[in-house]
C-alpha cells in the first residue's frame, strides 16, 4: 500500500525527521527501535496550564520531616488536570468510569498523527479523515484497538498558559483537536480503543458543543489529554501505556502515560 | 543453585500452589506464562483503609452532565493513601520527590516473597534474612534493580478497615512489614531498586521508629505500599511498572500498578 521510499527514521518519526537522509539504519538506531521507553507525563504542577483559569490544583503541606518525621502532601484536584483521562462517563450519562476501564484496555497500539506543520500556522485547525488516510499511506493502515493521538507541536507551550490556551481578547480558546468526522470514521473503520491531544481537549479549542468528546465516549471509548513528549516517540509500531488511576466514580483521573517499542 | 524438584507451576506461583501436582506445564500455562498481565492497584475510593483514621480522601462533584452537560469529580488526597508510592524524601531530608524518579527506575524486575502462611498466624511478623535467602534457595539470586515486594494476603482485608490496620483496643498497628535488617541486606547485598508491601507500610505495624523507611529512602530508593493481587502473579520472572503519578515536590503518591510476565 505505501508507494513511498522511505528511510527507518522518517519511518518511525514522522516528516520533520526525513531531513536526516539516511540510507540505512545504523545499528543504535536499530537497538533503540527495538528498547524505546518514554515517557509522556507532564508533571503535576499548579503552575500547569488548565482548561479553566481557576481549576489548577491547590496542595498544602501535610506533615513535615522537621516538625513529625516525616514529609507528605495533600492535593485538591479535578479528575481532568494536567495528563489524565477522560472515561465515557465524563460526557456520557451511564458510561464506565474510571475503575471499570481495565488495565487490558488502557495498554494498546499507539499511532500518531503529526499535524505540527499546519497546526503552527492554524491553531484551530483539527485532525482530519484526510490526515488519517494520509497517515495510512505513508505508514501503515490503523490497527484495531489503537489509540490514535495527535502531535500538533502543543506541549512545548505548556510553560506558557496563554499560549497553551491559545487565548483571545474575548476568552476564547485556540489548540487543535480531532474532528467529529475523523473520529466517527476512526470509530466506525479502525474500531479504536481511545483518542489522545498533546493539547487541553480532544475536540478542538474553538469547540463549544463538545462532538468528539461526545462521540467518543457515546462509544464506551476513552480520551487522554495533554499528552507530552510526542516527538521522540515513533509514529507507528509503538504501545501506548495510560498508568490511570481508578477513582471511585471517576470520571476520569491523572494517569502516568508512556510509550515503549 | 537450586536443589528443589519442583514443578513450573508451584516455581512460578509457590508454595500454596505445590500442591497442584503437575508433571509438566500445559501449552495453556506455558501460553500464560509468556503473556501475563495482572493490575496491583486498589481503587481509590474513601473506604479504603488509610494509614490514619480521617486520613481518607473526600471528594465532591465539581460538575455533572445534567447541570454543566459533562461530569467530573475533584478529590482532596494525601499523597499516601491507597496504592501509592512513599519517595525517597517522604523520610530523607533532601531526598528525591515524585517527578525525580524516572520512569526507568519504576518499571523492574519482580520479586515476589511470599510470607502469608507465617502472617496469618503472627500479624506482627516480618520478612526476614532468612525469608530472602529461602526465596533464593527455591527461585533464583534476586536480581539488580529488583523491586522486593512481601505478600503477606493483606490484600483481602482491604474491605474491612480493622482488620487491614489489625487494630487492637489500645489503638496499636498489627500488620506485617520488611524487618531492618532485610532492607539493609537487599540494599547492601542485592542492589535493590524499591521495596513494596501488600499492607499500609513497609515497616510492620507496630513499629514506632519506621526504620525501614528511614534505611530505604536514605539510600535513594522507593516504596510502593497496598499493593493489590499478588498471589496472582509469578514469584519470580515478572516485571513490576509502577504507574506513579508525578506530583510537583511529591513525597510520593497515588500510582497505577501492575505486573507483566
Amino acid at each position: 500500500m505505501c508507494t513511498h521510499t522511505v528511510t527507518r527514521r522518517s519511518l518511525l518519526f514522522g516528516a520533520s525527521a526525513g531531513a536526516v537522509a539516511l540510507a540505512a539504519p545504523t545499528p543504535a538506531m536499530a537497538s533503540a527501535g527495538r528498547s524505546g521507553l518514554q515517557d509522556l507525563t507532564h508533571p503535576v504542577t499548579t503552575a500547569f496550564p488548565a482548561f479553566e483559569p481557576g481549576e489548577e490544583p491547590v496542595r498544602r503541606t501535610a506533615t513535615s520531616i522537621e516538625a513529625d518525621g516525616y514529609y507528605m502532601q495533600e492535593w485538591r484536584i479535578l479528575e481532568h488536570f494536567g495528563t489524565h483521562v477522560d472515561a465515557p462517563a465524563h460526557f456520557t450519562a451511564g458510561g464506565r468510569t474510571s475503575e471499570e476501564l481495565s488495565l487490558a484496555e488502557l495498554i494498546t497500539p499507539l499511532v500518531i498523527v503529526d499535524i505540527s506543520a499546519r497546526a503552527a500556522r492554524e491553531p484551530d485547525t483539527t485532525v482530519s479523515v484526510a490526515d488519517l488516510v494520509a497517515y495510512e499511506r505513508r505508514y501503515d493502515r490503523i490497527p484495531r484497538d489503537a489509540a490514535v493521538v495527535m502531535f500538533s507541536g502543543w506541549a512545548r507551550k505548556s510553560g506558557d498558559v496563554r499560549a497553551y490556551r491559545g487565548s483571545d481578547a474575548a476568552g476564547g480558546l485556540h489548540f487543535p483537536g480531532f474532528s467529529a468526522a475523523a473520529c466517527e470514521w476512526l470509530l466506525d473503520k479502525r474500531r479504536i480503543r481511545s483518542l489522545g491531544v498533546d493539547t487541553l481537549s480532544i475536540d478542538p479549542g474553538v469547540s463549544e458543543t463538545f462532538d468528539t468528546h461526545l462521540i467518543l465516549t457515546g462509544a464506551d471509548r476513552y480520551g487522554v489529554e495533554n499528552i507530552a513528549n510526542l516527538d521522540r516517540v515513533p509514529r507507528r509500531g509503538a504501545t501506548l501505556t495510560v498508568g490511570l488511576i481508578p477513582y471511585q466514580d471517576g470520571s476520569g483521573g491523572q494517569a502516568r502515560v508512556f510509550a515503549t517499542w
